[in-house]
């Protein structure tokens, strides 16, 4: 995957479920295929699949279970992403977090099907704990800062930088993203230049009035 | 819906997922024409939107989470599955239980919604404690025969008899399902006879070597 | 036991917990004694047996869980409970909500040992449902006024009305309760005119600058 | 705290609860005194205070919650236990796991309170993931082990060996713990020989025919 990358997180929106989770899906594409940026996708367990139909950038689950195969109602597998080339997961978002032998059970599941992970953690203690794990990548959030007005490479411009530092200290390969509030390219520009290796947005995008320029924007600032 | 009626729950078996998920489905529907009783399928959310693509059957989730559209990762909303024409939810199997302000949200918002909810109930006490929230189904499931060789019909005759009168008599207009081990013809022609207005099934149908054949047996015996 | 009844919830706060949990319930013992009004604390887990020893009246504990003794760490079961002779459990607070087959565990195995079980409710659908499983007292809470300024009694008179007109139709012997927002003695009264047969209540005795005077007041306005 | 060190985890069997945990926690006080062997006894959240004012040895609790104190029903807070002198707490045992920032939250709250925290973990990734979150104790149970009759010493003496490794080159200030099947003298000796600091145990203690003697059974292998 080429760096630095941008992570949309569709979550649970009305803006950016169903028909609107592909079209904001094929913008992303277009912003994709303009710029050379390498762009993420992530919708809903619902409308992965129709996602993936329709775009050839990754498509990442917001969320899986942690169980294999067999008699669990309403669960979701990794083999059951897998079925339909879905490209990854995120897991331990802090609005959705897990325990640590589930996202050690998805990080090992993920890496034998080849799939990609991406754990959140909501400070940089947490990340470093992660690292250890050996996620592809690892995006800081801390959770005050989620759906604000203010990004965190604003208001916490040395947890990126700590952050950054810490897990590379630990493992190498992992690749380190930052989000929360992050609405526009000054946003973007100064979390790279903080260290990160991209971002992770969700409602900067997915409630712009014009999703479409807003990706653009932020795909702008990573080039 | 025209009762008795055959729901199968895929869960998350290896046998009922991704593309074998539209197979099953599509079994359903050939034997539900063929012999004119009413078959609903329930597949993992990944695979839901695919299915409902694929026949003209009812499509229900396996479960839905209560919360409306907005900054939820990971979660699925009754608003994103009506999206895609989904036809209704199972809610509370004993595999997924729910507090019950979660199954009252889901009920009074699929209502909203014109979509069917089917509630599970491990026993009949619990079964009549939700007839009083008006959900379009309940499903009696003893958890301790589910999954098991030996049916509900044979080894808690009783219970559907009991069950069915107790919430008829609180609420008329609920259709009663059994389910639970539920794996041939004789199983289903017996529950039907104990009062239950359709059954519940899953491995009996989902793991049988031909589950066209099983579907159709168990059809069968709804005539 | 005799109505109306006084429950004091007394949460996690600083105010109440530890050595402040015991001075709370005996000054709720001598405002029992002196008014004759029946009146119940709920302290922490932790605190739950020094509570006990410190005072006559019944001591609920706040929550249970729905297992049997056995290898569970970190649970408490109501076998634990009853080895210390604590009265009763309140379930399902909103801010604990638990799914019915927990419910129906503990009412039946609470019966089973001789104890009381107090089951929330956030609305009067919910509060007739739990009706059915026949516990000794269900509270209705509508949680949006819980730890605030307006009353229950002010706020939503028709919910205390319909709530307990529903639930003695279902089961004459449930004591019906209400809460959320109580803080004083014109709050109780008129919860009580509705209909009530006592109140819940937290932060309006265990914040109150003179918790004494508080519960003095609440159950002056029951007799 | 002396090194090796023996924890007993009380759980919730019937066989350690009530007056029998202030039994078994004098029998385990007994020994420490005859032996000068450390042992930490963890009883149930309702026990949790009767044990402490009856022994002097160290007291933990079996888990705790990662809120501070406020309005939160049925809930713990670490405040709560340091009010009545608790030593420490157990977290993340693999019957009550947790999320990593439940962990950080804790660890970082009981340092502050001067209180020991000990962290299960199902693994040694797991168990090198939480060193970096610097807990005072890490105790590694493969869960599949946990009350069965083949101790983690018999069945995975590599895991043991190796944890002890990757946990002390991320933090050398943690001590490490095994445990699950312990149930002999023999187990313990071993574990300790494989750089295990000290061993948890719980079935091994509480369901043994004599609790003292399966205390002091174990303690003397420390020596």
């Amino acid at each position: 995957m080429n760096l630095p990358v941008l992570v949309i997180n569709f979550k649970a929106y009305g803006e950016s479920t169903g028909k609107k989770a592909i079209e904001i899906a094929r913008y992303a594409e277009n912003v994709s295929f303009e710029l050379g940026v390498e762009i993420v996708v992530a919708p809903s367990f619902v409308d992965l699949v129709k996602v993936k139909e329709n775009v050839t950038i990754p498509v990442f689950a917001q969320h899986v279970d942690s169980v294999s195969p067999g008699s669990y109602t309403g669960k979701v597998t990794i083999e059951n992403l897998k079925e339909w080339d879905i490209d990854g997961v995120i897991i331990n978002h802090s609005e959705n977090q897990v325990n640590i032998s589930h996202i050690d059970y998805v990080i090992k599941k993920a890496k034998e099907m080849n799939m990609k992970t991406l754990v959140c953690a909501i400070n940089d203690e947490i990340s470093s704990s992660i690292a250890y794990l050996s996620p592809d990548f690892i995006a800081i959030e801390p959770p005050e800062l989620i759906g604000g007005n203010i990004s965190v490479s604003t208001a916490r411009p040395e947890l990126i930088k700590n952050g950054v530092e810490k897990i590379k200290k630990i493992n190498r390969n992992v690749i380190v993203l930052t989000g929360a509030g992050i609405k526009n390219g000054i946003d973007v520009k100064r979390a790279i230049e903080l260290g990160s290796e991209g971002v992770l947005v969700a409602s900067g995008i997915t409630k712009a009035k014009d999703p479409y320029s807003a990706i653009k924007e932020l795909a702008s600032a990573m080039r």
